[in-house]
C-alpha cells in the first residue's frame, strides 16, 4: 500500500471519532482532496452497529455516514442488510407493523438529503397487502438525486441456526435492481422488465443481499441449499463490481468459509466483490463486521476491522484499499480441521472479542450499565468477572463472595484477590444464616410432604441448591435495589449440557456470558486472558490450577468439597462428546467405536467409556428444560445449545440415542402382532 | 345416522380401550362383519398422540392401529403428519440424525406386516446427501403388500407462529404419490413421471400433507401464503377422495377457518375430503385431533373427538360416518368476531381442555407425575390448582400455603378451603423467618454496595421479591427432594405482559399452565370451573370476588395489601390492549383513537387513557427478558407471548411504539445535516 493510502485511512479513522464540527469539516475536506484520483468507483463501506427496531437510532447513524460520503465526494455509500431496522428484528415486525411504517417513512425522508452520492440502505419493505405470499421483503434501496431510484430484494431465505428469514420475508423472484415504483405497491408484472444492474457514475454494479451470494454450486460442490444462484444471474449482465449487503454473525469456522467463497466468486466471474457486514451484537448473536473487497483475481484488496464500527473507504476499480488485521481465530479456527483438539489458542481472541461485544451491546441496548456476580473463587465466575470488567469497566462490576460453611478459605481468598487484581467492587457476605433458616424451614416442610407422598430421595441435592439459590436471591436483590444493574449467570457450556447448574441459582441471571464456552476452553481462555490483557495475571494461578467443583456439598469419600469431574466425568472427555455431536453429528455408537483424544492419553476401559456416554445422554436429555430457560448469552461456537440456535422439544427427553438394530425392531414388531 | 352405524362406533370405541387379547379379537370380528357392506373405500382415521423423537413409542401405537385395521378388514388406515417421529421434532433431527435413521428402519420393518390393508404413515425422509436443498422431506409412506409402494411429500412449508417446517424440510416440487425408489436416494428426474393419485381397491385417492391443503386462492381471496396449490394439482387428476395428513394445533379461531376451508374445497372439487390430525400436546403446542370427513357437497359426514386419541372408522364413498360433538369454543370462538368482548363463555371448554391436555402430556412425556404449587388464596394459583387436579389427579397435587406477615387470614383460609374442596394435599408453612433472615442479609449487603455504587432506589421491590423468591425456593426444594415432582409457575398472561411477575419467584416453575390466559378470562374460567366440573364450586366465591393483588407489599395509601389494578391499570382495559395488539395489530395511536369496551362502561379521561397506554408499552418493553425465560406453557389464544410462537429481541426494548410523523422526522434530519 502506498503512503497516500495510509493517509486516507488515518483520516477516515479520525473522521468517525471526531465529535467537533469544525474538525469534522476539516477532515472531510482533506479526505476529499486525497480521494480525488479515486473518485470514480469510490465506495464507503458503512459498517454500522444498529439497535433492532430502534429506527431513529439507526437512521441517525446512517445519516452521519451519508453526510461524510457526500462531503468527501464518494460515488457510493453502502450499509448492511436491513440497516434501518437492524438484523434480526424477528416477529416484532409482524405484531407491531408500525415499526415497518416508520422505517419506510425514515427511508423516504433520508432520501431527500442524498443528493451528491448514491446510498444503499437496507430496510423492511412492506408488500402489497392483498397478494399472495409473505408480508415483507428484505430489501435495500438505491438512493440518489434526492429519491429512491431502485430496490434490491433478497431471494434466498436462510432458515437454520440463528436465521429465520423465511418466517417473515417473501423470497424475491427478481434478481438485481427493480424499479422504484414497485415500493409498497408490489406487482409481479413490474419485476420482469428490469435491468438488474445499478449504474453509478458509469460503473455497473450487481447488488445482492447476504444469503443471495451463498449459493454457488461449484463452490459448494452441488451441496448448496437453494436451487437458484442470484450471483450467477447478475454475472450474466456483466457487472463491473459486485456488492453484497450482509448481516452475518461470527461463528467458529465461518470466516474461512466466507473468505474462500467470496474470493472464489470474484475470481470465477473476474469481477471485484464488495462485501458489507453488520457489526455488534443483537441479543445472542454477535456480528463481526470485517467488510471487505476482493479484486477480480479473488485477491483481498481491503478489509475493515472486526467487532468495531468503521467507515472503510475503498475503490475496487482504482485499487484503493487497506487490509486491517483480522481478529485471531476468525482467520483459521479449530473446528475447521474436523479433528478434536485441546489447542484452543488460535480461537481465543475471537472468543474473547465475541463475548465482550455481546456483553457490551446487550447492556448498552437494554439500558443497563452495571453487573453484579457471585465470586466463588472458581474458574467460571472468575473468567466472567474478567470479561465483565473489560466490557463494562471495573467500576461497573460488583463481585460478591458469598461463602457457606463448605466454602474453603482458599476460595474466599482467591475471590478477593481476583477482585483486587481487577479493581472491581467487592464485598463478602456469609449465606450461613440464610442457608440454615431455609434448610430448617424446608426440613419441616419435607416432613409434612412426606406424610402424604412417597418417593423421597435418600440422597438429594436440596442443600446444594439452597446455597446456590440463596446466592441468586442476594444478586437479584442488588439488581432490584440499584439502578441499571444486572445479575450474571456464570454457567458454562459443559455444565449446561450436563444439567450441572442450579435453576434459580447459578444458571439464573440477566445475561450468561460463558454459556457457549466449554470448560476445557475456559481454562485456555483464563490463561490467554492472563497473558494477553494489558494487566497480566489478573486471575490467580490457584484458581486455574484447582479442580472445578461447586463447593455445594462434601464428598463423603474424601471429606472435601465434591469435585465436578468425579460427579460427571473428565471434562476433556465430556467436551469431546459435545464437540463430536455438535460438529460431526456423531451418534452414541459412533462414539463408542472411535477413539477419543482423552483415550490416547489415558487408559479408559470400555465399561468406563460406556458409563460416561450413558451418563452424558441421560443427563443431556433431562437438561432440555434448563436450556429453554437459559438467560440470553453469546453464541460463540460453530453450534450451541442457545435456544436461538438450537431447539429440541423438552418432551423428547425419552429419545433412544443408541437406536435399535433391524433385528431388535423386527422382534418387537413380531411380539406386538402375535399378541 | 342409522342404528347400524351407531353399533360400529360403539364397537370401535370399545376396541381401542380393550387390553384383553381375546376380547379384542372378538370386537374385531364383530366389527369386521358389521363393516362388510362398507369395505370398499373404508378408512381408519388413526388419531394418535405421539411423543416427539420417541420412535419406538410411536411405532407401537401405529402397529396397534394397523393390526386393528387389518383384522377388521379396512381398505386403508391413515396416520397424521410425521406420525412415526411426532410433530414437531424441531432441530433434533439435525443434531441427532440417528433418530431419522431409526424412523426409516422402523418404517421398513413395519411395512412388512402391512399385508391386508394400506397404511399411510408420516415420517422424516432423508434426502440424498450430495444434492441441493435441505436434508429432509416431510413425507408420508403409502404401504401395502408388505412394502412401501409410494411416497407423498409435503410441498408448502409453514414457517410462522409455532411452525418451523422450512427450517428442516425441502419443499417437494412434486405433488401426490411418488415412486418408492425415490426413498432415500432422491433424484429430481424421478419425480416427473408420477401418477399423482394413489389407487387402493379401485378408488383413486389424492393425498397431501397438512399445509398443502391450506392454499386455495379462492378461499383465501388471493391472500394465500404460497404460490402453488397442491390440491388444485391433485384435483386435475380427478381423485375419488382427498386425504390430508395433518398435525395442526388448536388456536382460538382456527377450527372455524379449518371447517370452512375443508368444506369449501370438497364442494369446489365435488370430492370427499378426509382430514386426519394429530392429538395431544408436544411442549407448548396442544393438538386438538378432531379428524373429519366432508362429502362431495362440503357437508360434514364424520368427525372424531377433540383432545382424545381415537380410531374413527369412516367410508366417504358409502357414507359411513359419525359426527362426534366438538368441544365448545372450537366451533365458534371469541376472536372470530373481530370485536373485543368479555364474554369468554363460548371459549372456556376449549381453553380448559387445551390446558388440561397440555399439563397431562407434558408431565407424562417427561416422566413427571406430581405437581407442587404455592396456594396464595388468590385467583391465579387457585385456577392452577383446579387444572392440575383435573390433569394429574388430586393425590398428585400438593398445595402449599406460605404466608408472610402481609398475608391476610382470609387468604390463608381461602387457600386451605380450596385444597379441602379439591381433595389435594395441603400444608401451611410461614416464610416469616426466611424473609427476615434474607432481608437482614440483603440490607447488610446493600450497605456495602451503597458505599461503592450510586443509584440506590428510594422505593424498591426488594422485600416483595424476597417473599416470592423464598416461596419458589421451598417449591423447588420439594421438587429436589421428592421424585417425579414439578413446581408450578402460576403467572397469568396479563401480568406477564406487564412484567408483574417475579423472576425466580412466581414466574419460576417446571411448567406454567395459565401463561396464555388473561386475567379477565381467568375470572370467567374460575366461574366456569365452579359450574361445569362434576364437583361444583371448588373455588371459594371469596377468591373470585376479591381484587387481585400479590400480597407482597402494603399500599401506603390504604394501609392494606396493594391491589394489582392500582399498580397497573384496570384488567379490563389491560386485557383489551393485549387483544388489540395480538388480534388486530393495532398501534399505540390506533388505540388512543378508538373506544375501548372499558370506556363504554366507565368514564376515562384522555390523560388517564394515555397514562395507561404509556405504562403498558413501557412495561411490556422491559418484560421481553421475562418472556424469554418463561417456563414451558400451553398456547391457548390465537396469538401469545410464548417463545415458540413469538420472538422479539430483548435489545429492542427501546422501540418507539408511538412513531414519528414525517414532519418530526424531517426536523431531526435537518438538524443532523446542518450541524
Amino acid at each position: 500500500m502506498s503512503e497516500d493510502f495510509e493517509n486516507i485511512y488515518e483520516l477516515a479513522e479520525k473522521l468517525i471519532k471526531s465529535d467537533n464540527i469544525s474538525e469534522t469539516k476539516k477532515i472531510e475536506e482533506e479526505l476529499k482532496n486525497s480521494l480525488l484520483p479515486h473518485k470514480k468507483g469510490s465506495i464507503g463501506i458503512a459498517q454500522i452497529n444498529p439497535i433492532a427496531g430502534n429506527i431513529e437510532y439507526n437512521a441517525k447513524k446512517i445519516i452521519k455516514y451519508i453526510n461524510h460520503a457526500q462531503n468527501i465526494g464518494l460515488d457510493l455509500v453502502v450499509f448492511p442488510e436491513l440497516s434501518l431496522m437492524g438484523y434480526q428484528i424477528e416477529d416484532t415486525i409482524d405484531r407491531h407493523p408500525i415499526i415497518v411504517e416508520q422505517n419506510v417513512k425514515w427511508l423516504k425522508e433520508i432520501s431527500k438529503i442524498v443528493t451528491k452520492t448514491t446510498a444503499i440502505i437496507g430496510f423492511v419493505e412492506p408488500r402489497k397487502q392483498d397478494c399472495e405470499g409473505k408480508k415483507y421483503y428484505n430489501s435495500s434501496a438505491v438512493i440518489s438525486d434526492g429519491k429512491i431510484q431502485g430496490i434490491i430484494r433478497k431471494s434466498l431465505m436462510p432458515n437454520y441456526s440463528e436465521f429465520n428469514d423465511y418466517r417473515y420475508f417473501e423470497p424475491s423472484l427478481a434478481i438485481g435492481e427493480q424499479m422504484p415504483e414497485t415500493l409498497g405497491v408490489f406487482d409481479e408484472n413490474l419485476i420482469k422488465n428490469n435491468n438488474k444492474l445499478t449504474i453509478i457514475n458509469g460503473i455497473k454494479y450487481g447488488i445482492s443481499i447476504c444469503e443471495d451470494c451463498w449459493n454457488d454450486n461449484e463452490f459448494f460442490n452441488n451441496k448448496n441449499l437453494y436451487h437458484k444462484d442470484p450471483i450467477k444471474e447478475l454475472a450474466k449482465e456483466n457487472p463491473d463490481v459486485f456488492i453484497n449487503c450482509s448481516a452475518s454473525p461470527t461463528r467458529s469456522k465461518k470466516e474461512q468459509l466466507k473468505h474462500n467463497m467470496l474470493s472464489f466468486i470474484s475470481k470465477k466471474y473476474k469481477t471485484p466483490f464488495v462485501y458489507v457486514n453488520q457489526v455488534g451484537a443483537i441479543d445472542n448473536n454477535s456480528y463481526d463486521g470485517a467488510g471487505r473487497v476482493y479484486d477480480s483475481n479473488g485477491n483481498l484488496l481491503a478489509r475493515a476491522k472486526s467487532f468495531e464500527e468503521q467507515f472503510l473507504i475503498v475503490n475496487p476499480i482504482s485499487g484503493l484499499g487497506k487490509i486491517y488485521p483480522l481478529t485471531n481465530g476468525l482467520e483459521k479456527t479449530l473446528t475447521e480441521s474436523k479433528i478434536y483438539t485441546l489447542e484452543y489458542e488460535p480461537d481465543l481472541e475471537r472468543t474473547y472479542k465475541t463475548i465482550i461485544q455481546g456483553i457490551k451491546d446487550y447492556f448498552k441496548k437494554t439500558g443497563f450499565e452495571r453487573a453484579v456476580l457471585g465470586l466463588s473463587g472458581g474458574l467460571d465466575s472468575s473468567v466472567c468477572a474478567v470479561l465483565l470488567t473489560d466490557a463494562l469497566g471495573c467500576k461497573n462490576v460488583f463481585g460478591i463472595s458469598m461463602p457457606s460453611k463448605i466454602t474453603s478459605d482458599e476460595s474466599k481468598n482467591d475471590a478477593k484477590l481476583l477482585a483486587t487484581n481487577l479493581g472491581i467492587n467487592f464485598t463478602q457476605i456469609s449465606i450461613k444464616d440464610m442457608f440454615e433458616t431455609t434448610n430448617n424451614c424446608l426440613q419441616n416442610l419435607f416432613k409434612s410432604v412426606e406424610s402424604e407422598w412417597e418417593g423421597r430421595y435418600k440422597t438429594s441435592f436440596t442443600p446444594d441448591n439452597i446455597q446456590a439459590r440463596s446466592r441468586a436471591i442476594l444478586l437479584w436483590g442488588i439488581s432490584n435495589e440499584f439502578g441499571k444493574c444486572l445479575p450474571i449467570a456464570t454457567s458454562d457450556k459443559s455444565e449446561l449440557y450436563m444439567g450441572y447448574a442450579t435453576i434459580n441459582g447459578d444458571m439464573s441471571g440477566g445475561f450468561a456470558p460463558i454459556a457457549d464456552v466449554t470448560k476445557t476452553k475456559l481454562f485456555a481462555l483464563a490463561r490467554w486472558l492472563n497473558k494477553n490483557r494489558i494487566q497480566k495475571n489478573a486471575i490467580p494461578e490457584s484458581i486455574i490450577l484447582k479442580k472445578p467443583g461447586a463447593e455445594l456439598a462434601i464428598d463423603p469419600k474424601t471429606g472435601k468439597p465434591l469435585i465436578a469431574e468425579d460427579a460427571l466425568m473428565p471434562y476433556e472427555f465430556l467436551d469431546e462428546i459435545i464437540w463430536r455431536i455438535e460438529n460431526k453429528k456423531e451418534s452414541y455408537n459412533d462414539m463408542v467405536n472411535s477413539e477419543f483424544l482423552y483415550e490416547q492419553k489415558n487408559s479408559v476401559s470400555k465399561e468406563q467409556k460406556i458409563e460416561w456416554l450413558d451418563k452424558f445422554y441421560r443427563r443431556m436429555s433431562t437438561s432440555l428444560y434448563k436450556w429453554s430457560i437459559l438467560p440470553p448469552s453469546v453464541i460463540v461456537d460453530s453450534r450451541s445449545i442457545n435456544k436461538t440456535d438450537y431447539r429440541q422439544p423438552i418432551t423428547s427427553s425419552g429419545i433412544d440415542y443408541k437406536g435399535k438394530s433391524e433385528d431388535e425392531i423386527c422382534d418387537i414388531i413380531r411380539n406386538l402382532t402375535q399378541s
